[in-house]
């Protein structure tokens, strides 16, 4: 198997996010290992060692993706035997002509603390895990959206996954039995209800989900899934509450997708 | 202001990170607009238009960082007024060649569920919040690894992070003033002594975030948080517990050195 090296002076983050885009165009396996801290000249020089180690053992060049601000670090990996791809540069260099302005290298901005948005996000996480649940319905004021659906239809994932990335403080709600009964949404809800935005999943991916926590009870059965379901679907068209469908979605794509209906803007961090 | 987009027909998480990445190596601001989805050549015309409009109502060429995997979409892209900076396409070229493989197209490959990793992740993301805060010590035989440290030190942020971004299974556990009285630690936490990681802060950072919580307590007070440090850094040196301090870092640094001083591999998703 090919060997893929994610190198940098800082968390690596960024080079494997991008590395991993990239080479999920190929249909073909990859042995990755990432490289996180590389800030001295000693550790370039113990990673190129362990580059060109790898490339004696194996046919294949191996590949090097990394982001690394420092040149003197970034030139010894570059030296190594392997096919370097860098990310950082290739980008920055084009860019320093078309803004008419000098890149300043600055180590850890990327994934620093050194701005506000981190505080905000960190405000956001803490809010979003003391609003989970429904654990309290007194600090929806403080929300930005409030996610609803039924038990384990993926409200806690997507609510963390929008507090920790884009930073939106979000609290999110599970409909109980009274709710559905009613069809209406509880009075604490009501006043709010342009932040609330609805989940919903296929029934037969719930009650597998629902299984693994509790088998053979009513909660996880087919059929009690199926009218939870049902019910939820029909409660979000009478109350006109824009709902997506989880079932066949990552955190990411359900997230991403939120935000764009909700118009909310997505802080970069 | 510089209007900066990012585009793509996923998620535009990629787009962001790496967009963000290349532009804090500048030190000026810029105007950040993130458009995901666009999946059709119609949406693509739109989006065209949008930088097109922005161009005519700045004297600043817009910059547009894409990562879109469709040829059509991203033409309509690369031939709107705009300096676009394709970071797909820029890597995916060059590794044909060197990989001597076709690269194959497929959406939502990058942020999408169909790996066995992301349900991985989602039980990660689940145990963390069911180990969280000490709630249960019960399951740590289930946990990659246990973060240790007093209340309001960076526990649960990191938890989640490790569990979210890394897949890694994470509990934590909150010292008490009866750990803390007999400096040991407790004997469920004993038997699982190589998973602990312990993280440390800066006594005037925790009363400042203490203080948040709980102004003018016993608890958020200078004096206590000094001593609850003190102690635990003592038990951290007496128990040989490998530690960081996170009052300078960043959830993604943190857990960024937490897995490199464990050994944990790092799981792309």
């Amino acid at each position: 198997m090919r060997k893929v090296f994610y190198i940098s002076d800082g968390t690596a983050i960024t080079a494997e996010v991008l590395g991993h885009a990239v080479l999920s165009q190929f249909d073909t396996k990859f042995d990755q290992i990432t490289i996180p801290f590389v800030e001295t000249l000693e550790k370039a020089h113990e990673v190129a060692c362990q580059i060109n180690k790898s490339k004696s053992e194996n046919d294949d060049e191996p590949l090097v993706f990394h982001s690394i601000v420092d040149e003197d670090i970034r030139e010894v990996i570059n030296q190594s035997n392997c096919m370097a791809h860098d990310f950082l540069n290739t980008f920055v260099a084009p860019l320093e002509k078309q803004l008419g302005l000098k890149a300043e290298p600055t180590l850890h901005r990327t994934h620093g603390i050194a701005n506000k948005a981190y505080s905000a996000r960190i405000d956001a996480i803490n809010y979003s895990l003391d609003n989970d649940d429904g654990i309290s319905l007194k600090n929806l004021d403080d929300a930005e959206i409030i996610l609803v659906g039924v038990s384990r239809c993926g409200k806690t994932p997507s609510s963390l996954y929008l507090a920790m990335q884009f930073g939106i403080a979000t609290a999110n709600y599970p409909f109980i039995s009274q709710d559905m009964d009613s069809l209406e949404l509880p009075k604490e809800l009501k006043q709010h209800k342009h932040k609330i935005f609805g989940l919903t999943i296929d029934p037969n991916r719930l009650h597998d989900i629902r299984s693994q926590r509790r088998a053979n009870s009513q909660y996880s059965s087919l059929r009690q899934c199926r009218l939870e379901v049902k019910d939820v679907e029909m409660l979000y068209r009478k109350e006109r509450i824009p709902f997506i469908d989880t079932t066949k979605h990552s955190v990411e794509e359900i997230t991403a997708k939120i935000i764009e209906v909700t118009g909310h803007k997505r802080t970069m961090f």
